[in-house]
């Protein structure tokens, strides 16, 4: 759900104040990517709503390519959480020019692609009306051991990517897939002290990690060109903007960002596709560490609602 | 959830077919109140979206009530599954006119209200956009016994309403209580067969009971005409349908529609507040039984999406 995510901060910061004193209390902090069920400690649920024409563009993408994405987004929360998915609910309100097959086909497809992750669809709410089509979708998941949060993170921890970043834009913000499988395994071989996945840019989530884990980081530039999707490239002839500044602020990578024990094993993160981009640091800013040896600061930057 | 509800039924049936197999087999069916978490029987949960113009109106409705009424709907469901509920998420695309603090408000409220029932608020998603305000909650229940479905109606089962039924759009669609607490009361005392809450009409709702059942239903018009609220009499002179017509139709009374063995104690069905309309019936329709005695069939009505 990445509460806090989408750069809301000013709301998100008011909600909190207006909610009532036990929210933050539970084992899993309010804003972290999924919350705590109580009374259950091995379950953990999330909720991403996605809407037409910022989420995504239904006279560009398909139904069956939405409701998937619908399904994605929460799963790769449970990435964020080294979770293993177990069942969703689907809420809808539909444009009401869609037709009733087209309807289906957005929550077949979300329950498809949840299947594959472990995940049906089992219930949820259909509305329909004028405006333009929204969809919600709620996951819970099951914790194989401890919740693996943002605060984990300590100085010197290596940090590393599980896929390359930038220019989503381009379609993969559709078509990612989420690194469910990925986390898990890293949980299990790698025993991760801070998790969470690139849902508003490299920059603002690794951000996120520094903050609740009070701490900041250098990130090692050379690292990072190798870790520069295609895509980036592709985008910044369209924008002007370095490939570099893309991979560090677009959004919607649904990589996830690791903080490892920096005696973590190295063929074992290879093995998982981990490609290590920097360190933990104490001083809490973010910085990049340039080919000459220099370092200047990050800006945390990425995809902000309300701005 | 009411999947089903809000009569979309083409739409839900036709989502049933392009889902796995799965999502029908679990002990709690799909299409019921609430769905069940699998590997945790004594959890349910249930998702509700409303949308501003639709389930509530921004200019005539503070956020406060709107937030509150999100929560009610699935206290609701809650309720009709006599469920506990323990835990919410709450995702919101709220419109771009709205200010933080309208939108603090609205999740604030949602939160206060679910925690006078033990619900709070512990996460979510927070969206901004130009269309109109939409807010989605998913609550989490706590079962103390079976689950407490629509199916479980005998033929002879006597039928029983919480409270008066009709006119709701006069404001009490806003501010109305969800049982919550009068239906744990109603389980622990009085053990029902068949739960549902009244979200789009006394006659199609207790349909469903029917219809889950493989019964009918006899509705008493003079035991009905006693459980008309005022309401629907006002409503009844704007629209020049009978009060009767509304008290079957009107949809989000939140009343609670339950099935009793007919040897249930009188005394204490009356100290919970139930009032008697009807009993269950071998044949599979809906009637009304007049004060001469004449029976005539009652279409089931009531709010539908997709119509």
């Amino acid at each position: 759900m990445n509460p806090g995510s989408r750069g809301e901060i000013a709301l998100i910061s008011l909600i909190e104040k207006h909610l009532g004193p036990s929210a933050s209390a539970a084992e899993v902090p309010f804003g972290d990517d999924m919350a705590a069920i109580p009374g259950a400690a091995e379950l953990i649920w999330t909720t991403d709503m996605l809407m037409d024409g910022t989420d995504f563009d239904s006279r560009s993408h398909s139904w069956h390519a939405i409701g998937r994405k619908a399904m994605a987004v929460n799963l790769s929360d449970c990435a964020a959480m080294a979770a293993q998915p177990v069942a969703a609910l689907c809420a809808v309100a539909l444009n009401n020019r869609m037709s009733l097959e087209d309807g289906a086909m957005l929550v077949g497809a979300a329950d498809a692609f949840g299947r594959s992750h472990g995940c049906p669809v089992i219930g949820g709410d259909t509305n329909s009306w004028d405006s333009p089509t929204v969809i919600a979708i709620t996951v819970i998941a099951r914790l194989p051991g401890a919740p693996i949060l943002r605060s984990g993170g300590r100085p010197g921890d290596s940090v590393f990517l599980t896929g390359p970043v930038g220019g989503s834009l381009l379609g993969r913000h559709i078509t990612f897939e989420p690194r469910v499988r990925e986390a898990l395994a890293i949980r299990a071989q790698l025993h991760p002290r801070a998790l969470i996945d690139i849902s508003d840019g490299l920059s603002l989530d690794l951000w996120r990690i520094c903050e609740a884990s009070r701490c900041g980081a250098l990130i090692d530039e050379a690292a990072l060109h190798a870790a520069i999707h295609p895509d980036a490239a592709l985008r910044s002839r369209e924008t002007g903007r370095t490939p570099l500044d893309h991979a560090l602020s677009d959004g919607e990578d649904f990589e996830l960002i690791v903080a490892l024990d920096p005696a973590a094993d190295e063929a074992r993160c290879r093995a998982v596709g981990l490609r290590r981009i920097g360190i933990l640091t104490p001083e809490r800013e973010l910085r990049m560490r340039h080919d000459d040896g220099r370092t200047t600061p990050i800006e945390p930057r990425g995809w902000e609602h309300f701005r």
